[in-house]
């Protein structure tokens, strides 16, 4: 009896019991409920109605009060009792008598747990010597908060005291500094503090709404695709957000794919839908002229917004969304070209990493399950080919990669690019999916070279630079909001020390402004310690204060947010900026 | 009686008369129904199912015995007739006698009217010498289709044959000359021809399909809106396509204009509708912050897509869609810089014109009208001053203007811009909006110098370049798809003479291509002929032949679509090309 639970799960739970007796010797009134481990710690949901109640400011007391307990807690002792037995034991307290009546109502053992004075009603699962496992350093009440008993809002509100633990003091200080990471970075505080960003509940959630300076970095990264996409041989094409139902009935989206959906239109002509991915209308424009052997391969773009229906209640800031505005492209290719492609396609993925200074990722390559076939293309020789053709371009490139089953898309298998982010959480970023399926469901052909009508066209959907809204989230969180020069919304800012020295700043100001450089003047009447606290506030890459001494020596002096700081004359502050930006500088 | 026709029409009725005359010559067994005028000409829908009925190439024979006719034509007689009269004079033409049977049973009066040896029952309304009024040289048939007896498929198929007619033989001219250049210049024909758009009947009609080349023009326009509206100090955002319905109530689209936008779509939180204008977004995007008196005028870009319900049966085109691409912004201003905004406005709106060459336009001032209270917001002086801004505007600037009553916005007045198209459509392409209501809808304010809470805050809602579709249709039949340079996908071609010209003639496509020109080369085995053909049906701005001359000489020779042909190094070509790209020449 009891369940299974690792040694960190039995500290945790084995401290859920120690911050109850802690919380008796200074609230006697108070009646346990129940004290579970959870990821990282435990808490206990307690009922103070009887009495005072502990506040956040009381936590450390608990704390030291657990500590001192802890050291005579030397062993758990457990005796099975009858159900009256048990009973006579929580006398007054209706909570715990609720539980021993459905734990007798349902014939298990009850059984009752005692360590140093404290004893409760248990299943087990605790360290052996509390006093020599758990280190009075590796543990932590956190905070407190109210919680429902057994979660439903017509019982009474308890009081939750929240504790973190750890074997170590270090591992203990680790989860606290990634923690504190997590929440400095935030994708939403720095987007609301920067004037990224917002949800507007208004127009609805899941729905970014870009200011200027968000979209400022959203266009950069947009330019940065286009031109690298243009280097790379692909057209761009534009192609409206919403279609008739025959189109996603033809790629299959309908009925399969119906529930991710936004609902139905009805027009005058028809029943429309908004589009949830880009591929069927890309399929339409491969469609609209006849394809020749060696018009091949053939690389449709489109930064395209695409809209699903995911529940509201699991939404949240940019990383999930209703609106999705991907960095798509389908590229068509005959079967002889498949890998070249799907290679370069991997090469512009880490080219991409690259110059974001994205480094700690590894590839995931999904398969199907030969077994599933309700739910894959029944064509095991082209399964095992895409397959191939993948797992061998990931071993020649000699990238990090993973392979697991019955995860690929019903099309056929894909990769995706698995992110471990700053705060240490890991998310699929980009995907590169093989598609040998489309050509049959749209009827795809060309003329091959001896005149003859052919029909082997693999189409890659991929997505390097994922969607606007999960890339941004990952990028703000992975910069702390500290973009590169190139990215950033506004790149420098001149502060004049006094009025007098407004002339000669406007002067630089405008002459960075004349170079393309997003430049601003801070010419308040503030005091230079405000100005320049602004200025880092307002995370400036760059800044330059000018005073008497630039206007004699006509310099300036750079300074940037890292601390760093160098004179150089007018014209070279220009140029600095300028290769710093234009070759897209970390 | 009879109905008042103008002199032209009078011609046209004539002609119709005359059309029956001569068909009934070589078609005796031939049924007259109606013969009326119409714009531009006339026709006459005839039976002919009782025997031969002509085809377009029998058209000729019949217009030349029309002028023989005509000749004898020297005046019309009338008579009143009884009924049975009537039916005797058309015994066996069941249209006739239909016709007659409805005359005398609304009690009015029936005539025939006969010219040479010709009777036709009619109400009037012809020239009274025929032979002596109307010129055998400004009139033609020109086409045959089939027409349902009055307009029902459930009655018999006829034949229709379609005439044009004019005063002058010069007037008949020039509009066989605008005709023909209304279809060579046809947007849908060049669309189709250049690989520029498409509609798809899948996806739905009203919808652009952006292939390709026409993205790439649609790019380049949209990059110079941009780049001009970041000059003129505007700040780009971006929305989503959809909002809840609590967004387009506050607005007052709902219900106001809740037949022209999309059916509502019921989502787990609430009713989304495609947005049909941008403005709401864009108000929220304003009051996401507060604002303070220093923070204006506030310029909001975005090309937006916006979707409205228009009936499928009127769609046609790029012209009448269903998804705009807007060049859209809204300008927040105080009440005291309305009139610099306005002016900025125009004034780039006129520049655009310029660099597109556009100059057959004038402005359009809409104004309210006090009487009709359910139009518009009531506040008078809100209006006078509104109008009276705009009217400053456009006097001071010394433009061509007219003034209009009851045609404003409902939320202030406006201008449109009115082009005459080179095919002689009259269109209203840009449009500059006065708003003074949604201060009021979405409760607009900021910080005054005083401190205190202000509102007077006006919105120009703006969109110089139309949108997208409209103004890509505007500009094909326009430029008759001989886009300038800086707005052609392919800009030049360079065609080598033979084989042994092809390494002579990819170092120059190379050195093009390096400096980012859009160079093709044609090194296929068609004959140089062909080529040149090739390129000048493409509409190549340029093409450079390389033969042995060029290699010699090492040089290039360019030649352009209008004929031009000159002389010049590889280097000075590069440069020749950019400048005129990059200044956007004509």
């Amino acid at each position: 009896m009891g369940e299974i639970l690792s040694n960190i799960e039995k500290k945790r739970h084995t401290l859920a019991h120690l911050l109850a007796a802690a919380v008796l010797k200074d609230y006697p009134h108070a009646k346990l409920t129940i004290g579970p481990a959870i990821e990282y710690g435990f808490y206990y949901d307690i009922d103070f109605s009887d009495g005072d109640a502990p506040g956040e400011g009381d936590l450390k007391t608990i704390q030291k009060n657990m500590k001192k307990l802890l050291s005579s807690w030397t062993e758990f002792t457990h005796k099975e009792v009858s159900a009256d037995e048990a009973r006579e034991q929580f006398k007054g307290n209706q909570f715990k008598l609720e539980l021993i009546g459905e734990l007798e109502e349902k014939g298990e053992t009850i059984t009752l747990y005692t360590a140093g004075k404290f004893t409760d009603l248990c299943r087990g699962g605790h360290v052996e010597n509390p006093a020599k496992d758990i280190s009075t350093e590796a543990f932590k009440l956190t905070t407190i908060a109210g919680a429902y008993w057994r979660g439903s809002e017509k019982n009474p509100m308890l009081t939750r005291i929240y504790g973190v633990a750890f074997e170590t003091k270090a591992e203990l200080e680790a989860y606290e500094h990634q923690r504190e990471e997590a929440l400095r970075r935030d994708h939403r505080k720095i987007g609301q503090e920067m004037g990224l960003f917002f949800i507007d509940e208004m127009v609805g959630k899941g729905l970014a709404m870009w200011l200027p300076k968000g979209n400022f970095i959203k266009s950069e990264i947009e330019k940065f695709a286009v031109e690298s996409e243009n280097d790379a041989g692909y057209q761009r094409v534009t192609t409206p957000h919403i279609a008739k139902e025959e189109l996603f009935l033809t790629s299959g989206h309908l009925p399969y794919y119906k529930d991710d959906m936004y609902p139905a239109m009805e027009m005058d002509d028809g029943t429309y839908y908004l589009k949830a991915m880009n591929c069927p209308h890309h399929h339409r424009i491969f469609q609209h002229t006849p394809k020749s052997y060696r018009d091949f391969p053939i690389r449709l773009a489109e930064y395209g917004m695409v809209y699903r229906n995911e529940r509201s209640g699991t939404l949240a800031g940019l990383l999930r969304v209703r609106g999705l505005d991907m960095n798509d492209a389908h590229i068509y290719c005959r079967k002889d070209q498949v890998k070249d492609e799907f290679k370069a396609v991997m090469q512009l993925t880490m080219s991409y990493f690259k110059t974001f200074g994205l480094t700690d990722y590894w590839f995931r390559l999904s398969k199907w399950d030969p077994a599933r076939k309700e739910k894959y293309f029944d064509e095991p020789e082209s399964w095992e080919h895409a397959e191939g053709v993948i797992r061998e371009v990931l071993t020649e490139m000699k990238v990090n990669f993973i392979e697991v089953d019955d995860e690929a898309a019903f099309y056929g298998p894909k990769v995706d690019v698995q992110f471990r982010s700053v705060i240490g959480r890991e998310e699929s970023m980009s995907t590169i999916q093989l598609d040998f399926i489309a050509k049959e469901r749209f009827g795809l052909s060309y003329t091959a070279a001896d005149g003859q009508k052919a029909t082997d066209i693999f189409v890659i959907h991929r997505a390097p630079l994922s969607t606007h809204e999960r890339f941004m989230a990952f990028l703000i969180e992975h910069y702390g909001g500290n973009f590169p020069l190139w990215l950033s919304p506004e790149q420098i800012r001149i502060i004049p020390v006094a009025e007098a020295h407004n002339e000669y700043a406007t002067q630089v100001f405008e002459e960075l402004e004349a170079v393309g450089i997003r430049v601003t003047i801070d010419d308040s009447k503030e005091s230079m310690g405000k100005k320049i606290r602004n200025a880092k506030r307002d995370r400036l890459p760059y800044f330059v204060v000018i005073g008497d001494k630039e206007i004699e020596a006509k310099n300036v002096t750079l300074e940037s947010r890292d601390g760093d700081s160098s004179q150089m004359t007018r014209s070279a502050l220009g140029n600095h900026l300028k290769t710093e930006i234009d070759t897209r500088a970390l």
